[in-house]
């Protein structure tokens, strides 16, 4: 099966009708039928497909365990499957269906690998459901907890163990799993650029330099209920004049650190239109090159909105193995070295020790988590030709 | 039944354990619970109930029709009994309760009515449920289309027909009620102040003058969603920022005016912490003295926003029966007269030609739609002894 045909056989799953975005949200229909997918594109190919305790799939091309037993770990190319809510068709899926394309193109050129190769679907890496982003990678990692785990809900309140149990993943097993990480060599990553950065070099592949310091914050903006009508303006205390003062300043104090910052997502209450609100809360989502830079803008929001910015999550910035992506640059015809303000699989494995590099092909919108993303066909296939040629240089 | 017994006998009916507030929405179980017991209350006094094509309740003592012919019909005096979500105690039940506590003083004191005397309760005043407020008086004025309101859907899609069906009340019969409009020659609707006014001068009762003409408007900001790492602020187009100006344009608009504007109900698509929205949506409530005034607000906030401001609901401004308002006034001691935000039944009745008038009692908090809200007792009862003193004037 060639790129073009795979990426058709899965381009209706989970699209919506009306936005034309994708909705595979983990451990649902859709993401059991990409699941399926999946397992079929190992079977045709013969690779043994194997099921971790998170339930990330691996479909290997040769005996990893022997090759753990003789020092020489395989090398995994992968990315995920699932999306955010009305996500782009690439995010995720160019990876897969990149790396089952290049062993394709390996296999039929006879190319007999000297450590194992793997193609990796990681599952649910944007935590669009359950709200914790790289689930798969960070439950095999340790980097989140298996308890908290299960315990977490989607907006219907189900619990991940509930949902894994309905698509049949035995939920008792979930949990750090060195028996998989072992069998990693090298991890490498291919994505969808999310930015203009290639737009801008005039060059259709990247090499991953680093994963910029990013967190998320939650600030809480408490006014006093009142009527809308009746309550003199010198009256009210309204949190929404909070919030607007509080984006304003996330903006600014961006610009001012060289970093990014968004206010994304909001809850007023009572959200009625003849009520001042008794309080809104707002969530800040705040990235950049360096820690202090971040830290700068968050401390400068929190104080200008008034109120107290609570960490919700915090991941230091991820260099990738650097020896080796310089490697693969020389290889890629000096590829360009980007850095990235999104979290990856790749940089989950790259904080847990494992040597991890990550591709980037362009996208002409330079949008992403959006029905907007996306990367010519041709892009995408010069894409494949690189994870090709990483393949072969990694498993010579 | 004194004042304070009619008061704690209702007091429990669909409060909120968490919050304190309200939760009495049309047509549900508490409505009828409210409803049930004023229909007692009636019983008790060998009052009349009649229930109209609405489903308002008079409560009358002696006979409206007899009256009606002889070219005196009665004097009505009530408020609502439904609350908005997580609403005050006293906005509404103050007005029925005082209502039942005026009669029982003047039938005490043997008082000989020359004119038929009515306690009304009017339904779903507050629109909380279906979201037109006033529902119960619009739609025996015609103010409301009877097809427009039995098709009005709640949160969860039931429609008002559904619902009234559901508690027993015919909806084939909803629509323009003379029979029931011919019977009131005044309504007399007292109700707790909603703002400061009041409190600042020092009096536990006041007269209505008018209602501001007020009205609500959409706004729909339109960005383009993106990845919230890893598009650069320039390359953004953000509509929460819109929002932010959206917010403190309609303050400073409604500063200038000399009106109130409030954005109090907000949504944002997709509302996902690490996405830049591709809409957010805000609604304006504006309200003031006149309408020039109110007119020129929204016309600021919509220039502002970048948007334009969509009118969902207008009315104009609505000046009470302006003798008997002031004959009131000096019955009373003087009482001030203060003009009022909000809408109110006795509005809609003096929009459709009622001679209407109505009393505010004092609320030290200045706080309405809340739990906050609130009356001494010692001002509800000097609230009753005016409601007595008035419709002794009005049935002398």
């Amino acid at each position: 099966m060639t790129f073009d045909g795979m990426w058709s056989a899965i381009e209706p799953v989970g699209r919506h009708a009306e936005t034309g975005g994708y909705r595979r949200y983990a451990w649902t229909r859709d993401d059991a039928t990409m699941r399926e997918w999946f397992a079929g594109e190992a079977a045709a190919r013969g690779l043994d497909l194997v099921t971790d305790r998170a339930g990330n799939q691996w479909a290997w091309w040769g005996d990893p365990d022997a090759a753990v037993v003789a020092g020489r770990p395989g090398v995994v190319v992968g990315s995920h499957l699932d999306s955010v809510p009305d996500g782009g068709a690439f995010d995720g899926p160019l990876g897969v269906v990149s790396a089952l394309a290049a062993v394709d193109v390996l296999r039929d050129r006879g190319f007999a690998p000297s450590r194992p190769i793997a193609v990796a679907s990681l599952i649910d890496e944007e935590g669009a459901r359950f709200g914790v982003a790289c689930a798969g990678s960070r439950l095999i990692t340790g980097g989140l907890d298996a308890d908290t785990a299960r315990g977490l809900r989607d907006a219907d309140g189900v619990t991940m163990a509930e949902a894994m149990t309905a698509a049949g993943h035995a939920t008792e097993h979930v949990g750090p799993d060195a028996e998989t990480l072992r069998r990693i060599g090298t991890f490498v990553e291919l994505h969808v650029e999310q930015g203009r950065g290639l737009v801008d070099l005039g060059r259709p592949v990247a090499v991953g330099s680093a994963i910029w310091p990013h967190g998320r914050w939650r600030i809480d903006l408490d006014g006093e209920a009142n009527h809308a009508g009746t309550t003199r303006l010198e009256d009210r205390h309204d949190p929404m004049l909070a919030l607007a003062t509080t984006v304003l300043a996330a903006r600014a104090a961006a610009t001012a650190q060289g970093c990014v910052a968004t206010v994304g997502k909001v809850a007023v209450e009572p959200n009625g239109v003849n009520a001042i609100p008794s309080r809104v809360t707002a969530w800040l989502d705040a990235r950049g090159p360096g820690e202090a830079g971040v830290r700068a803008v968050v401390e400068a929001v929190g104080r200008q909105s008034g109120s107290m910015a609570v960490e919700e999550s915090w991941t230091s910035g991820t260099a990738f193995d650097v020896p080796l992506s310089r490697r693969l640059s020389g290889l890629l015809d000096d590829a360009p070295m980007l850095a990235t303000a999104a979290g990856h699989d790749a940089g989950v494995f790259a904080g847990a020790g494992v040597s991890a590099a990550m591709l980037f092909v362009r996208n002409p919108t330079g949008i992403s988590h959006s029905p907007a993303e996306f990367a010519e066909r041709e892009d995408c296939h010069r894409g494949v030709e690189a994870l090709t040629r990483v393949i072969e240089e990694l498993a010579r």
